[in-house]
């Protein structure tokens, strides 16, 4: 019989609640026994509707909790490193979204706190890693079809239609790079199996000049240089007028692979007075919903059979400081090294 | 809190399985708990590892268990018909897999023991109503996108790489129109809101000689008029060399919705010295996992909200109806009239 | 220096006007140095523009002129068997526009018309064989890419913006399957490298009744089985709502080939609120506008080299007689056998 | 009558062989009169075979050629700015391939020259603004189909296969940026509509070492910034495993553009048991074969309506400036202004 994994969840916003669902109906062994958020009627709608028997206001309450197996840290990114080091220090396995933190500083403290607990599982939500497309690709690129890359391309951009969410969240998202490219410089590091030495980055506030107030953009472009020679070249956007796109290119001498590069909402193709028209998935749920489970499936797998998961606290750092260093060529007009 | 319907199946072959464990964790007010097959090995492998806690090697023993509110009856064709009369009678849900029976005379048998059932959920499985993208067609017709479609041009085919086990079940499988064309005679009906009233087909054993043998054919072609005017062509095949291809085109007079014509495996597409390569999907599972899911989820809505299914008992005497009619053609080289 | 072959043309409406500046201009070895019309506007404007040194009204009067070694015959439909004849008899080469002739009669005419002037070349114009994708699919097959070719799927649908034209065409075009179907059985004829044996067929006036009138459809769908065993899948339509439609898929045991299932305008894809649009091309000039010339250039080509082309008159014959067949089948509600 | 626009040919290489045969048999109102090439088999060939008057070992003597009205000049890129000029002073009207000259003194030279010779038709070859799917772009740009564009992304890569010419020809190339680049510069200003205020570039041998002794590179990458803030993004490269790809995005508030992110060889696919496969194009002279028949075709339409051609001798100075930047920046690692 499934020994079952008891998971508590902190934050319960849209991702939060995607979460939340995932383990409580979605993964054979796992079990999600307690919820927490500051804000009641989240709580209360999920503990009622779902059956979930313990509910919190307060992390630190929570983790309290003796039946607890993990977490799963979906609470603000300003909260997530005090939440890490909490949960670590109670001796739970701990999952927590990306970013690791709002600063290298940050990340630094969790990677410290990570490694005084060895014995606990620790991973990251950069859940592209888990899309079964990228991990084909990842695949196919271990067995040697393109040769070793040396390049890749990429291009992540939300949707027009959630551009005034982002307006309003623009002077706590930490700016582009730092909220939406640092996806992407997960994906390079981890196609290019190597580290980032120098950034240069452009962008500008094209369509919605009130990124400008918070010293961002709605569009912005980088190129980095990698230790060992490989190249990579980002494009992240907040107004994509068909929907949300992340495409990827990922370039070897033998060849070359491309991840949804036409971001198709499902396999219905219309023809009509328009010409052939395929309608385009307008969400990260929407082209990520099962990444998510699948990482999540991952985390509890991990606890169970004790092994690493793929993605470290490290990765989490240095996807954070590359994006931190985006954004410093970005403001400063100038070449960064690392 | 939720509550869930308890769930016994029969049958755990290859699809047998993939609804068991759908039931048993994948629908969050679902819980399988009993399974019945005249395989032990596949009663004991699965109840261990998924901590299932009846078993049965007999159908009439499980329904016998009080606990029971449904059956998801995955047993041999031939069994369905007297499956679906016991488990009705047993007061329970049921749910079946395609065909309803292997031929119109069972269908009927069935359709009366629904009929004096008429407070118990009856659903029959033909998935792809409940794929995203057929699910998404269905409203883009509704909604008046295309006009009233007046033609639908389906293909299904099985990969080349499954042929041996077609060649082998060959003699049980009733026909290429028995099973598979079935599919598309359900799709089709249901797209078109119509009745077949004529039928003519052709095939032949263009590859695999065997299938003479069943006088059965290793691709067939059929025409259907419909009773209000409407058309639709048909192609099935057993030995696709590039993947499971299941492609479906429905023209309406404002444009026409083409479903799947690329059966893309997924979103990686591979640029190499052979050009630009989309490698495929090799078998339903792989196509209409989500579907086999979604079709179950509902089966439990309706048991949860007292609604009944959009798909009938009668929709499965008349897609084997159809099924046979083309049979017939094929066999008899005439035009068959409903 | 390049010997120039001297060419008339009779018919200068929408396609004579495109092959008469193809012979003028874009073929190396050609000259066009007459054109013949009823219509006293259209030689003036084609001789005046272009420079063409000798016009006529009456196509007995061109083919005296003694300069001539080739006449491309656009005439109407119904003259073309006695212009066919003619231009022989004065020992011209002929290029001929699809049909042959109006009926196997006629066409069987012209058929002894050629094997009396057996030195003479004589071309019809299927043009899509000259489609390079076509004749790159060609080439494939003959290399063994797919294996021998069992069944094809062919689909020609005009656009629907061009319906008030075939409308007002309508009781002159011999029906869909003369005008229109009758290129895909050209290319069926071609890929399977087979004769047709028998033939079924339906059809309606869907959505421009106007059509029963002429006991025509404006779609149609017919199925087909050849001497060999091959079979063949035709929808001819005269209404799609996207565009020009011409789509083939040629299917072998090793693989299949699909040619433009998605007939697009350019290489321009548009991301917008839409999705991602690809405009589609709106006329068979658009589609085939390479092939004319091609077509041409192969007629010229066998003129100065004494080949003869790869398709005969007797292609124009069968042609004609399975599209009466396929006709027949669908006014009688009847198998047909040739 | 049509008059014809006598031209002269200066260079019978691949691509100058490409634009002599198209003046002399594809462009209604021009004529071939005159050819011109230090390599003696080459003129002869052309001339013999295409039956042309004149033939020339020397470009100053071609010139003297009183019937000439035009020449192309398709030398070799270190003579464009002494033929150029004797041209014009000659009172011909000039076609020239790209560079304008080899580097930026050169370009202004040229543009004094065309300066002095107001009169005289000057245009140079940067044929991708006469390529179909390019002009379409174009014009829904200016139709506001996608609004004002503020960014646009552009990749260039010839194929691997032909590598060797490559490193054959590297140390004369001028590099990268000069040799390829150079085009997507051009299509950048042109669709931007704006000049180039700031360059930072990276590159690397990845898979060729021998570029590195040119101080050149088989793959690069480029960021520049416009004067009106507009971006662009370039990836060049020499050895793409596919075939030959120019792709182009061009993004703006209401929509973005994509030319030709699937380098389709054909529109037939290819199923089999490789996937779908779609072959590629694999040259120049492949995917621009159209535009440089159009190009030529307008240089003449401008001769002889007087018109000027929409390309001007300073966007010849403008793309090779902007190379140049990008060439230092990848040289010096550092961001160049201009």
């Amino acid at each position: 019989m499934i020994k079952k994994i008891k998971v508590g969840i902190v934050g319960l916003g849209r991702l939060g609640r995607v979460h939340a669902y995932n383990i409580a109906f979605n993964i054979p062994n796992a079990e999600l026994i307690a919820v927490c958020s500051v804000i009641p009627e989240e709580v209360e709608s999920v503990s009622k509707e779902w059956g979930i028997p313990y509910v919190y206001a307060d992390f630190g309450e929570m983790i309290k909790n003796k039946e607890l197996d993990a977490v799963a840290i979906l609470s603000p990114s300003p909260f997530h490193t005090e939440h890490i080091e909490m949960a670590l220090n109670a001796g739970l396995h701990v999952f927590v979204d990306k970013p690791l933190g709002i600063n290298v500083e940050e990340c630094k403290l969790s990677e410290s706190a990570v490694a005084r607990h060895p014995n606990q599982v620790f991973m990251i939500g950069f859940m592209r890693r888990y899309d079964s497309s990228y991990k084909y690709a990842k695949q196919l690129i271990d067995q040697g079809k393109i040769g070793k890359p040396f390049l890749i391309k990429l291009t992540s951009c939300d949707p027009e239609h959630t551009i005034e969410g982002a307006i309003r969240f623009g002077a706590n998202s930490g700016g582009l790079f730092i909220d939406m490219t640092v996806h992407d410089i997960d994906l390079a590091r981890w196609f290019l199996q190597d580290e980032v030495e120098e950034v240069y980055a452009i962008g500008g506030s094209f369509v919605h000049k009130e990124f400008d107030d918070y010293k961002d953009a709605d569009n912005t472009l980088a190129l980095m240089r990698f230790k060992n020679g490989g190249m990579a070249m980002f494009h992240s956007g907040r107004n994509a007028a068909h929907g949300y796109q992340v495409e990827t290119e990922i370039i070897g001498p033998l060849g070359s692979l491309r991840i949804a590069a036409e971001p198709r909402k499902n396999l219905c193709t219309i023809f009509d007075q328009n010409g052939i028209v395929n309608e385009c998935s307008q969400s990260f749920q929407e082209r990520f919903n099962e990444a998510y489970l699948e990482e999540m499936k991952e985390f509890v797998r991990c606890i169970v059979t004790g092994e690493k998961p793929g993605i470290t606290v490290h990765d989490g750092t240095m996807n954070t400081q590359v994006a931190f260093a985006a954004t410093q060529a970005f403001h400063e007009r100038r070449i960064v090294k690392l």
